[in-house]
This record gives C-alpha cells, structure tokens and sequence, in this order.
C-alpha cells in the first residue's frame, strides 16, 4: 500500500495505473474508520481493480461552531485498517496541500442543499462538493462509494456528477449498523455511557416511522409529529430535525407518493448523530 | 474526423483513445472559427495525439441584454475548417443535452471575476467556468487552448484549474490579427464598414498605453487617461472600459511594479470588441 501526501504524485501514480487499463474505485473519507467505511472499501475492491482511500478532514465543511477541533482522529489505525482491507493507494494531504490559496470560485448547492443538514449546518454542503470536486480531479475514479447513512450527502454528490458530468459512477453501500441499530459512525466515540445507550432510538424512531409510511393511514405532517413523539420519549438528545421529503430530490410532499425519505438528526452533548431511511415506491400502500 | 451530439458517445471514444495513451488537446470554442481558432487547433495538433473540437454558444454566459441571438453561426463551414486543420473529433452538443434539468449547483468566480469584461457582463465568467467544468470532464483533455485575446478568460480559467485541481495543462496561445492589428473575432463580422475601419485604433491604443507603461514615467491613473483619450480620437465606439491590472491575479495596481495587463473593450453597433497588452516584469522600467 502506497501512501502520498502530494497532489502531483497520487495524481501520477493513478495516471499510470489508468494508463494500464486499471479501473479505479474511491472511498473518501475524514478517517477514524469504522466499519461503515471498510464496508465501502471492501465493495470498492470487489468492483474495481485499484482502491483509493482518502483521508483529510476537511475544514471546509465544518461551521465555525462545529466539531472541527473534537473530530477524533487516529492516523496509524486508519493507515493499518486500510492495508488489512487491501486499500492500493492512501492519499493523505495537509490542509496547506489542498488549500495553498484562497479559492477564486466557490460552488453553492441550490437544489437539494437547504433541508436536512444543509440546513442545520450552512455551508456544509458547499464544502463537501468543492472538496470532492478537487478529490475527483485528482483521484480520477470510475467509481466513488458513499454510506448511505449520508443520504443528503449522496443526493448532492450525484447532482454533483450530473451537473458537472464526472465520468464516475455513484455508488451508495447501505449503512452498518452496531448490534443494537445505532449506525456507525466516528462520531459516537464522543457520547456518554447514558447517550450511547439512547442513541439507539433514532434507528428505533425511524422504524416506527417507516411502518406508519407503508401502513399508508397518515400524511406526511401526521407521521412525523408521531415520529417525533415516539423519539421524545426515548432520549434527551436535542432533536435537530425530522423530516420527511421525496428522495433524492429532496423536496417537501403533500403525500407520499414516490420515493421517500425519513431523515433524523439529534444533538448529544458532544456529537450530532444522523440516521434515515429510504423507502421506495414499491414499498408504499398504493391506496394512500 | 467525428462527430458527436450525444455526452455518452464522446466520453466513450475520449476515454478509448486515453486508454491507448494518447494525449488529449482539447480547443472549447462557440464555433463560427477564425482564423484565433485555427490558431489554437494547430497548436493542439502539433502538441497532442488526438484534438478535440468542442463547438456550442453556451447561453449560460451571454447576459439578458447580450448578442445571444445575434452570435454569428455557421456550421458547415465550422466542420470543413475543423477537418481541414486535422481535427479528430467534433463535439457539437444542443442546449438541452448540456442543460437537461436546472443545475443543483451553481460555481460563483469570487476573484479575477469582478473587473475588465467580468464587471460589463454580470455572469458571464460563471457561465464560462461552469460550461469548462463539464466540458472538461466530458472531454478529459490533457491540454486545454485558449486564445490570450480573452485575457480575463485566461485568468479565470488558470484559477479554475488550480483551484479545482483538474489534471489539465493550460496553453495560451497569442491573438491572431488582421493586416490592420484589429484581433481577429466571430463578433467583427457585426461591424459596419465605418467600425470596421476604426476599429484597429483598439489596438493601437494598447501599443500607446505600452509605449507609455515601458517608458515607466506614468503612473496607472496617468497612463489610462491618456490611453482614453488616444481612443477616443481615434473611434466612435463607446468605451466599456480601460483598465490596468496585475496579471493574472487581475488586481488594481498603485504602481507598475509586476505584470500587469493593459486591456480595452469599446462598444459597436452590433458588437462589443476587446484587446489586450500583457507586459511581464522583464519589459517594465525598473526606474519606475
């Protein structure tokens, strides 16, 4: 396993290997694997000769008042789960290599972006395309994974490759779960004894949520008052928001009738956790 | 030589020939080709296995009030100029293939945006950058041709390429010009024959303001004024603009102490024309 931490030489190396006719698969990551990521990375071997993990916390996607500072870090267990999963290439950059300069051009997201987290954290999403963005240039993947556990984040990347016409294939892997349903996530390192054992109560939340949907009785106002309800009495979490929206467009619904989404995030002291699910046309009670 | 309507089938043959290891030139213009565009395309040529050609008047970069309508075409002639110089492939989209659906995101220019033909036309390098951004990744170039008459262009799309890191190699080539001096352009063809024969007094006016920058006596307010002046003797047309900036950072200047550009754009009838002087620091007075 290579690791590089200049633009000039990853971007060499993948050339020579596309060169050869090798098809390239790209796991972006902040680090601190979890399992959530080395599911992406062990699909990404599967369908692609070379693997490329990236690793870089982006300051270009937190808030000012956001975790930047507490995102947990572990550079060397990253580096030696990426070679047990057969990751070829790390690309591993300082935030000098990837922002030398200030930026002359800046992409907002004007569709998709302004619910959800987008809205709980102005600016996210801006960061997260303009980062992959430079990420895609410089890795040159066929295909890209993203966890489904970012469902917002898989919306607005696929505008990303639509829009800007990115020769990569999208590619969403479904979210893994702890025993208990509480997604994956690096950020749960940073939650209490006491909030670790609610936090699985979001997954519980949506469940509910999700049968309300398919039972087809309720509007979408009515299943997420009782959504909400239903969370309300199982953690003292902050609910940040629960919404309901067509998927993956994002847009608010008078009643459901296309593919949904039911999304949750909720502030612990010192972690915001999210968790959703999608549900298909397929699985609606047509006689809603 | 082929050509192509359809993203999918360009990309396709694109990425075969890559696969092969041949390099990539790539002219992006808005067709109705002069002899600045054949200028381009033979440079390709010499410097790349296989040119690309991409023709398409891209609304997204003329403003409510500009010549979008009026923007000359002819497309026979195009195709016979792009075989005649040893063009391989021609991409030839409609608005509709390039503009499916509204664009979820949207690429704002933040720096070099704001002044010279980024100041008169609102918009309009956002239009520039966003087109280049799918054209590039559509067309995958290892070089990519733009003519220095549009200086500001030049910038704009140095920065896009830093700042986005696209694997692409910038080439600028010099302004082609009539016996007269007057730059050659798809617009000169909307000149009357009275503003065809005023209109080499653009250029003229820059070998002024040169004589005087080189001279080193004036500073950038002086320098101006009588460059206006010198132009408005000499034309009718109405000036948009004569500015005096850093280059390529397109910055205001107190005094001519690095490169800077000398650049002019004046107001026609049926068309609004620019020209440009880019003195380095060698060719600058020290004793200024």
């Amino acid at each position: 396993m290579d690791v590089f931490n200049s633009i000039n030489d990853v971007k060499a190396k993948i050339s020579s290997k596309k060169l050869s006719g090798q098809t390239v698969g790209f796991v972006p990551t902040m680090g601190f694997l979890h399992e959530g990521h080395l599911k992406l990375i062990d699909q990404a071997k599967e369908e692609n000769d070379v693997v490329v993990l990236s690793i870089f916390v982006n300051p270009l996607q937190f808030g000012e008042n956001e975790d930047l500072d507490a995102y947990p870090r572990d550079e060397e267990r990253d580096l030696t789960l990426a070679e047990q999963h057969g990751v070829d290439l790390v690309f591993f950059p300082t935030t000098e290599t990837m922002y030398p300069q200030p930026l002359s051009l800046n992409i907002s997201v004007v569709r998709r972006g302004d619910v959800l987290c987008g809205k709980s954290r102005p600016g996210h999403f801006e960061g997260v395309v303009t980062i992959l963005t430079k990420l895609f240039n410089i890795c040159q993947p066929d295909r890209a994974y993203f966890g489904r556990k970012d469902a917002q984040q898989v919306a607005v990347v696929d505008a990303l490759i639509e829009d800007f016409n990115f020769p990569i294939e999208l590619v969403a892997v479904d979210t893994v779960r702890e025993a208990d349903g509480l997604a994956k996530s690096s950020r749960n390192v940073n939650l209490s004894d006491k909030e670790r054992e609610e936090a699985p109560s979001i997954q519980e939340a949506l469940q509910y949520g999700k049968e309300l949907i398919e039972r087809g009785k309720d509007l979408p106002a009515a299943v997420l008052q009782k959504t909400r309800q239903f969370l309300e009495n199982k953690t003292r979490g902050k609910i940040d928001y629960i919404e309901l929206l067509s998927y993956p467009e994002l847009e608010p619904l008078e009643k459901i009738d296309r593919q949904v989404i039911l999304a949750i995030a909720v502030f612990y002291e010192r972690a915001r956790l999210i968790d959703n699910v999608i549900l298909n046309e397929a699985s609606l009670d047509k006689g809603n």
